[in-house]
């Protein structure tokens, strides 16, 4: 079934204890599409500049990401460098520069809007209700966002927060957002406010979701080694939205699969700099590593109950 | 099958946004051991001052708790004082007054000295080690350490870790103990050194076992409300080994059954101030709530493989 990602599409520069990479492919759109591709075609819309290496973005249209919706205009790329201490619980962001993205006003191509399954990218919020706007009936809407419009930006996001299905943030954005100081309560009070479901991710630990009064925790998958965290997030929303959207199914059963589908990407994406883990592996791939993430939760127990 | 904790038994002092109690019943040996009661009865060795009410002990003595190797003598009890952040986060020590703890030297009783499984709380290594020469034949030995012991008595540590079954420590812990900067390749740095699996505990996010080439995550059980965290990590313990003692087996599925009841014992300990959950809580209860963690993990994929 039909899933359109609005978002980013940059060029990240990231030093790691693991190496270092300059203007590699990065942003939300592309992480979320890559992870995405493996499980359910993607469309994207995005905005680059006129130094963006379109022929980079061969390898994904090739594995069924249409990018007919990734604009290019005059100016330079979105471009991000940062630096991730040793352990990986911290990163410093070194330099920031927005240029085309700074004006993007997504326009939906008129191939695009009947999408059924739609993930908003973090951008402004009123931009992602502009989007909402443009599509025409979808089954489930999800949604990202950051401390910088939860600061800025408080009364559009609440609008946005009645017109969404699933809002899916970083605990401490949740924490931000909800002014509580315990998770489980801010993903609660997200519900009062519209969703039908919070995805709340908390990094290297995992991920949980509130649906139909119930709480499924996704541990993250165990790995000795991390190179790049960069787009972990976005691939998770890309496994757990292309397995929706595949499934076309909105039960509370299919969102716990999509929870597992989710962590499995974002696994994958830390293994490697940039998108390029995903250009190593295939679907099958995957849906071994899901059988590991079964095999991390899994026990048996009896009891007079 | 006989359970035997050997640790402290404290005052503890403790602030929470939740509220205050002064000299409420704490320390490693009395949540381990009120936790574990309410699965297989546990034997305690530990110290207190003449000062200690040791009529509060009646009520864990009444289930089934031996704290018959509990010795008061002359002088204070160990006390402990301290306050944690709104979100709880972080904890600040007031104070640690000793008192008799700082000479504490467990003798085993000998009606102790057949105990099968056997936790040797946090106190010096030494100790440890003359602890586990006094035991005649354990199954099983499971061992705590802290960041004061690895610090400060590293060589004696690394003896003790060639003569116990179980290291469980916190994920700094294991960070500090190992010189790895991932709490996954901690895990095996401890495995090399002789135990044949590792317990992490990752705080209000959960623990995940190593054992036999496997890992396995128990996720903390969802808490809207903690009131307060202290023992959470020694109820945990608790919990695991009474499993493990109860069973009387000690196969790699057994742990993971144990690690839910850890979790499990965890999530009460931190509902109230000091053990008063575990003294109104029943074996029914751990029962029905090990039930929602394991619905808090469930999900079902079918995959080609």
């Amino acid at each position: 079934m039909s899933l359109l990602i609005v978002g980013s599409v940059a060029l990240d520069s990231v030093e790691t204890k693991a190496g270092s990479v300059t203007d590699a492919l990065g942003g939300s759109a592309l992480y979320f599409s890559w992870a995405a591709s493996l499980l359910n075609p993607a469309q994207v819309v995005g905005v680059v500049g006129d130094d963006y290496p379109m022929a980079a973005l061969d390898e994904v249209a090739a594995r069924g990401v249409d990018i007919s919706g990734i604009e290019q205009k005059a100016g330079e790329s979105f471009r991000w460098a940062g630096r991730y201490s040793d352990d990986f619980t911290d990163r410093e962001t070194l330099d920031t520069r927005l240029g085309v993205f700074a004006e993007f006003n997504p326009t939906i191509p008129a191939s695009f809007t009947d999408a059924k399954y739609v993930f908003l990218g973090n951008i402004h919020p009123a931009l992602q209700l502009n989007v909402l706007d443009q599509i025409e009936n979808p089954f489930l809407v999800v949604c990202d966002t950051m401390n910088f419009w939860i600061d800025g930006e408080r009364e559009t996001l609440l609008e946005l927060l009645g017109r969404i299905d699933v809002l899916m943030v970083n605990d401490s954005e949740a924490i931000q957002l909800s002014g509580e100081s315990n998770v489980y309560r801010a993903a609660n009070w997200i519900l009062d406010k519209g969703p039908r479901t919070a995805v709340i991710k908390q990094g290297a630990y995992g991920a949980f979701l509130v649906d139909d009064g119930k709480v499924f925790y996704a541990p993250a998958l165990p790995l000795e080694e991390v190179v790049d965290p960069t787009g972990a997030g976005d691939s998770f929303a890309g496994g757990f939205m292309a397995h929706v959207a595949r499934s076309n199914d909105l039960s509370h059963e299919t969102l716990r699969q999509a929870m597992v589908y989710g962590a499995t990407m974002g696994a994958f994406a830390v293994e490697r700099f940039s998108v390029e883990r995903f250009g190593e592996i295939s679907t099958r791939d995957v849906e071994e590593r899901v059988q590991k993430f079964a095999d991390l939760v899994r026990f048996e127990i009896e009891t007079a109950g």
